[in-house]
Formats: structure tokens, C-alpha cells, sequence
């Protein structure tokens, strides 16, 4: 919160104050917090695990609320949980309107949210959710373990690598989105909400302020690259190890964006009579925002025609990879299932021969399977519990089916009038604020993670 | 063929030479293909029972389309194609617009077409799917062979009592129709039509027309009641064993049923002012039909409000019981999907513990979770494919999503102004046409029998 409030000081914004005051509440309290319970930690299981993770995400989303909700935009606390969530999920959803005139701090504020969302969010996929066996994540479990062993000889040096390597491409896009023409200002903002997946944007209009193609595939690079799994790229830059991209997740991710890219430029070509150059670049830069849930517009790609449309609903169901910044049901999932579902007609055939669903070179076991299957059954339930409450609240089949999944993938627009790449969640009640702002924690932790806390098993003994 | 020429001749309508010929020309061709091949029957292995199936199914289509593109109804074959699969698949969706005017021939061809699908039907799921273990049917293999063992000594008693319970069924619900106000004719086609939970009416307001709330009651029943398992109705109607009723997959139905129906009458009554006692009726009613894959409407539901709309979009995912003229993702299907969610759950909790996917007293082995689970993502993914393709043909995502799982689940109407229960397919583009009628196909085959079709290893050797 200090740092907004010295660049609203360095600005001239009166806002500072706002931050300043923020900073030294929260700080009190957590030194209060951390002074009352300096007694040794609990004995770790695997309860006390899950209970923090949600504990954890719900106090820094309730946190970054607070200077919103002070900040002199008029919003409610419903509406303050909602940009705060949507910014630490990483979602980049806004109720928000006029980013074009606002503070500078309380902009920095938002992307610093995200940035710090992101961090997270890796860090509990490569260290967390693997220990906790939520959706698949054990597979990764071995390979990561396998590939920590080699390259680095403690976890600690994996940890700096991973930061540096966060770091390190920020910076990276923010110098080229400087170089290619953004402000200083929209430069770093930019680049946090990109390297994050988030989509926050200094402007309504989105990267459709900037009117330059060179931006576009700049960002499309940087929101690709940050869908693919952490612990690879750092194998990859630290160690120039190219064999590490051979993850069949990448290809597929890399596959249906370029799949569901193509069709809707060839497709918006068609219809619309566009340049082919032009329909590829915004096809390219919408489809790779979707994909890795950043949720960065160039244009209203709902107005390209009925088949942009339906892809984008259905895009915003997948995301990028896993241990990235992306949300969504991840390639590697998705890998698993079309290999479970061709090896169950082949077993219909040949009932008695023996196969095996494999991901790349290792078989995949009956475990995995089996909670891959559970995150992918658990996040379709949601959806459509999601979407029906949201009918309930009085909002169309297109709003609230696309909502709830734009919130669940943490991706950030959905499709309609209303919420769609060229609206925004500012006319929202506040029960379907409230909602969408569980759901998009529930996305953010896998799903399972929040579930078990339903489970009455949880909070026996 | 025969009996619609005959009912033509006795309403004194020209259509009967066209039924008098058809049925000729067919009758003649299927002569000289059973002579042709008269030889030994080939050796029965489960790729000539796929193969077998498909065949019946495609060349029972064609069939039924002849008459319909003879009929001087201005029909061109994508349409008569689309309503004759729409019949036999018992889905009810229709491309012909003034029904309340046409020949009775025909509008009897229709109903008879879906009554015998739904023989079909219940024939494929008692007696074949088992057999070919397609999406967790072996299950209930188990399960009739210890319910035929018991009461039936003989596949053939079982076979004369499910066609005896099944005309049954018809007479009674066409008695009820008929004390209750219909005339002797709308009362046998709504009949043969409810039986088979097809959907076809002689009206184009459908059971809008009666205006009559004892009609919604008594369709009400007994599609409900042909939602049921007919291996059960037999043990119950015929030996009067209430314990058959046990079957998890009831309870669930019906469970699902009352909350659909419940909750959008207490929200049409609050949302519209409809007075409680009419809402549940139509409530119930719509429901029903939407559940038990009928697709009667007795009133345009999508005008209720839009919770009412996305509850009837995802209720049309969900279908019946297994072994019943209904289809959708059916009852049983979530039945084992909640159980194995829950015990994901709580073996997240306690990774160590124990276990067992349940259906009722039964434990559920990890060959059927995994066909259960290989359909649900089977149906999920045709889904999107086939609304991604609806989209690149020109419908909104409204039309595109409802059209293809209204397909896919043989419900009937979709959502939106063009095929919502107000509406109907007459407008559709033949691609649409052929898209959905494939999607029609897949979906009462349970969706395996037809995919297996696509593997290159079912055509090798």
C-alpha cells in the first residue's frame, strides 16, 4: 500500500493519504496478529493445510478491498470485494468505470494486486496444491520433484529462480510495451496484468486504447508465455533445457489456441469482409487473452458474429497450463481426458485388451484419472449451479451462463450486452457480486480445495 | 405405412396413396434385400452389434422419412430426414408448421414412428447396450439378468411382458386423454406420443390447445411414469414387488423433478404474479416434460422469466432413468457422479481411508465409474462441438447451445425465439438440419454406440 501512496505523492493525488492510512491500519493489525499467536505452530495435516490456503485468500482479498472501498469512487463493499477478488484471482473482471481519469495510485493499486494474485498463485500450484492432491496436481508432484532434483539442489534456489525468472519477464514486458509505445505508467501496469493473466487495464477501452498492432502481438507473446508451467520455463532459462517444452500440455495449449484463432479470423474474414491481416492479429490477441485467462480486449469480439461468439463462451472453459499464472480446466487436464475418452472406445471394441491412458511418456494412474475426472465433474456442477442463481438474480441466460464461467476460469469478460468485452460488472447487484466473487476463489483454488470445507467430515475432531 | 393409408381412406384424404405406395415400394425392397441374404447369419462378435445397431437406426430413419417427403407438405429432404430421426430418436423437435390442419395419415405416421422408437429404445437399453457395455449400461446388466432370473425364467416371457406393459401404458394414457376431453384421435397420437416421451402433438400449441389443467395432470403421470426403468415397471406391475421401486435412480428423478418444478413456480409466482396453484400445474407440467425428454409445452415457459430459462436449459441435459423411453445424461448417471464427487472430497480429507462408490446397496467398480464418466465428458464435449458448429452456421449462442443438447438429449424444444416451446425447426438451414439430426442419433444410441464408428481400429480386419 506504500507504494501507491508514494506514487500518488509523486503525482500530486490527494489519494495518497488514503493508502497511507490503509498501509499502517493493516499493518498494526497484522503486527497485533503476528504478536498473539507467536506461540509454535500446530502440528501440519493436511486440514490445517486446505484451512489455510482459503484463510489465506480470503484475508488478502478482504485486505485489498479496504483502499478501494476509502478510495473515493463511490463503490460498496460488495463492489470492493469483487475488484479485489477479481484482481488477486487474477480474473481482471471491473466494476470500474473511467480507469482513463482515476488516481494513479489506486490503478497501481489494482495491478499490484494481480502481480502479487499471480505469485500466489504459482507458488501454491508448485508447492501447495501438489502436497494437498487437489485435481490432478499429484501428477505434477512427481514430475516437478523430478525435475527440482536435477537443476536445483534445495527448494529454496527453485523458489529464488522462480522469483527471478517473475520478475525478470515483467520487466521484460514492460520495457517492450514502452518501446512499442505505451507510457511509462501504462507500460508497468500493463505488464504486471499481463505476466499475472489478470486483464486490469489503465483505460475502459482495454488494448483497444491503444490503436497499434505491434502492442497486440507484443502482449499475445507475453500472455502465451505465461500460460505455460512455471517450473518449466525456469528449467528451460536457467538451464536451456529445450527438452522440458516437449510437455504434451504445451502442444495442446499451443494447438487449440492457434485452432480456435484461425477459425474465428477466417470465419470474421468471411462474414465481415475484414483484411485477413487484421482479423488474424485481433483473433490471435483475443483468443491468447481468453485462453490464458488474462482477459484483455482489443475490440467487441462478441460483435465478430455468432461463431466468435460461441468460441469465446466455450474458450473461457479452458485455459493455459498448469503451475502458471492461467486459471480455467488447463490443458494437461484436458490432455488426460481426450486420452481416457479414445481409450474407452477402444476398450468398447476390444473390451479385453489392455491400454493405458498416458500423458506423454508416463502412464497416468487410476488416481489421477479419477480427480481429474472429479475437478472436471465439480467445475461443470458449479457452473451450472452458478448460472442458474444468477437467473434467480434476474440476469439473462448469455449473462449469467458467461459470468459464472469468466468468473470460475478467472478469465474476466463474459458475452452479452452487459458483461461482455466492451461492458463491465458495474451495474451488478450485489448478491450477484457476491457470487461471482466466490466463484472466482473457488476457480483460483481448484475448485476442491474450497468444496472440502463443506464437507461436514472437515470440521469433526 | 399400411395403417396411417388406411386411417387417410376412412377420412376420406388422397395422402393414403401416398402411404399405399411408399409402403409398397418399401415393402418390396425389403423383401429382396431379406431374400438376397438369405445365407447363414455372420459369426456375432460386438463390432457387427455396433455396426448392426447404427444400421437399424440409419435405414429406420430413411424409411421413415419417405412419406413425409412424398406428402405434398412442401418438405425437402434435410426436413423429412430431420422429422423422421426427430420421431424414431422419440426427441419431438419439428420442422412442420400447421399441424392442426394436416392430413390425420400423417400426423399419425408421426406419432406411430415414435412409438415404435421408443420400443426401440427400451429394447436397445434392455438388451443390447448391456451387452455392449456402453456407458455404464453393463451395470444394470447385473441387474435385469437378476430381476429376469428371478421372475421370468425366460428372455422371451420378459420380452412378451415389457411389450404387454408398454401397450398397456399406451391404452390407458389414451382412455385418460380421452375422458379427460380429447377427441378419439388427438387422444391415441398424444398417447403414442407421451408413451414414448416423444414429444410430437397434433397441434402446433401443443397441450396449449386443450386449455384444460386435468390433461397437464394426466400427461404429467404418465411421462413421468415412462421415465421409469421398464425392467422395473415389469417386476412391480406384474409380480407387485413395491421393493423394486428402490432403485436409487427413482428417488433421484423424482427429487430432481419436484425441485425444477418447485422452484420456478414459487419464482414464476413471485417474478409474474401468477397465482400459485396454476404455476405449479404448469410448472409441473413443463418439467416433466422437459425431464422425461417428452418436450410437450403447455405454455412458452421461457417467458416465465430467466431463471425459468436457464432452468430449463440445464434440465434438458439431465434425462430420465436408464432403461426408459427418456434420454439426456439420465438419473442413475448422477447418482454415481455425486457419490464419486463426495468421496473425492473426503478422501481428500483423509487421502488413506477407504472408499466405495455406491449405488444403492451396491458398490459401484471402477470399469462402470469409468464408463460413467467416459459418457459424461463424451456428451459434454459433442456438446460444444456441435454448438460451435450451430454458431459458424449462424445462430446465436442462445439457438446453438439449446438446439444441439435439445438434440442430443431427445427433448424436443429449445430456448430462444426461434426453437423455444413457442417456436419450432421450420426455419432451419438443411446444415443446421443435419448437424442435429446426427446429434439426435448420437444421443439416443448413448453417444458411444455411434462414436466407436470413428475409431480407424473398428474398420481394421
Amino acid at each position: 500500500m506504500l507504494i501507491p501512496a508514494m506514487v500518488d505523492l509523486y503525482y500530486g493525488h490527494d489519494d495518497w493519504q488514503i493508502f497511507a492510512i490503509c498501509a499502517f491500519m493493516v499493518g498494526g493489525l497484522s503486527l497485533m496478529t503476528a504478536m498473539a499467536t507467536r506461540s509454535a505452530p500446530p502440528v501440519f495435516s493436511k486440514r490445517l493445510g486446505f484451512l489455510l490456503v482459503n484463510v489465506l485468500w480470503a484475508v488478502f482479498s478482504l485486505v485489498g478491498a479496504i483502499p478501494l472501498l476509502f478510495s473515493g469512487q463511490g463503490l460498496n463493499f460488495a463492489q470492493s470485494l469483487f475488484e479485489s477478488i477479481s484482481a488477486i484471482t487474477t480474473t481482471g473482471s471491473t466494476v470500474m468505470v473511467g480507469l482513463d481519469h482515476m488516481p494513479p495510485g489506486l490503478l497501481l493499486w489494482r495491478s499490484l494486486l494481480q502481480w502479487l494474485g499471480g505469485i500466489g498463485i504459482v507458488a501454491l500450484g508448485l508447492f501447495v496444491l501438489p502436497f494437498l492432491r487437489v485435481g490432478g496436481m499429484s501428477f505434477f508432484k512427481m514430475e516437478s520433484s523430478d525435475i527440482s532434483d536435477k537443476p536445483f539442489a534445495r527448494l529454496a534456489s527453485f523458489t529464488r529462480a522462480f522469483f527471478a525468472i517473475y520478475v525478470g519477464i515483467t520487466l521484460l514486458c514492460a520495457i517492450s510495451y514502452d518501446f512499442a509505445g505505451m507510457s511509462h505508467f501504462d507500460a508497468i501496469n500493463h505488464s504486471m496484468s499481463t505476466v499475472a493473466t489478470g486483464g486490469f487495464s489503465t483505460h475502459d477501452a482495454s488494448f483497444g486504447h491503444f490503436r497499434s498492432e505491434m502492442l497486440l502481438w507484443i502482449s499475445t507473446f507475453f500472455m502465451a508465455i505465461c500460460s505455460l508451467p512455471f517450473s518449466i520455463l525456469i528449467v528451460f532459462i536457467v538451464r536451456g533445457r529445450l527438452d522440458a517444452l516437449r510437455d504434451p500440455q504445451i502442444g495442446v495449449f499451443f494447438g487449440y489456441l492457434t485452432a480456435f484463432a484461425i477459425a474465428t479470423a477466417v470465419y470474421s474474414h468471411l462474414a465481415n469482409d475484414v483484411d485477413f491481416a487484421t482479423a488474424i492479429t485481433h483473433s490471435f490477441f483475443n483468443f491468447a487473452s481468453i485462453l490464458s485467462t488474462t482477459g484483455f480486449a482489443s475490440q467487441d469480439y462478441t460483435l465478430w458474429g455468432p461463431f466468435a461468439v460461441s468460441a469465446a463462451l466455450f474458450a473461457t472453459f479452458m485455459g493455459g497450463c498448469s503451475g502458471s499464472t492461467a486459471g480455467g480446466i488447463k490443458a494437461y487436464r484436458f490432455v488426460i481426458l481426450a486420452n481416457i475418452i479414445t481409450i474407452g472406445l477402444k476398450k468398447l471394441i476390444y473390451p479385453n485388451a489392455v491400454y493405458s491412458v498416458r500423458y506423454g511418456r508416463q502412464t497416468v494412474d487410476a488416481e489421477t484419472q479419477r480427480t481429474v475426472f472429479l475437478f472436471f465433474s465439480a467445475y461443470v456442477f458449479l457452473w451450472v449451479i452458478g448460472s442458474m442463481l444468477m437467473g434467480a438474480f434476474g440476469y439473462d441466460i448469455e449473462t449469467s451462463t458467461s459470468a459464472v464461467i469468466t468468473a470460475l476460469s478467472n478469465v474476466g469478460p463474459g458475452i452479452g450486452p452487459i458483461i461482455g468485452p466492451a461492458g463491465n460488472f458495474a451495474t451488478m447487484s450485489d448478491p450477484a457480486l457476491y457470487l461471482l466473487s466466490l466463484m472466482m476463489l473457488l476457480g483460483r483454488l481448484e475448485v476442491l480445495t474450497v468444496l472440502v470445507l463443506l464437507m461436514p467430515m472437515f470440521w469433526k475432531n
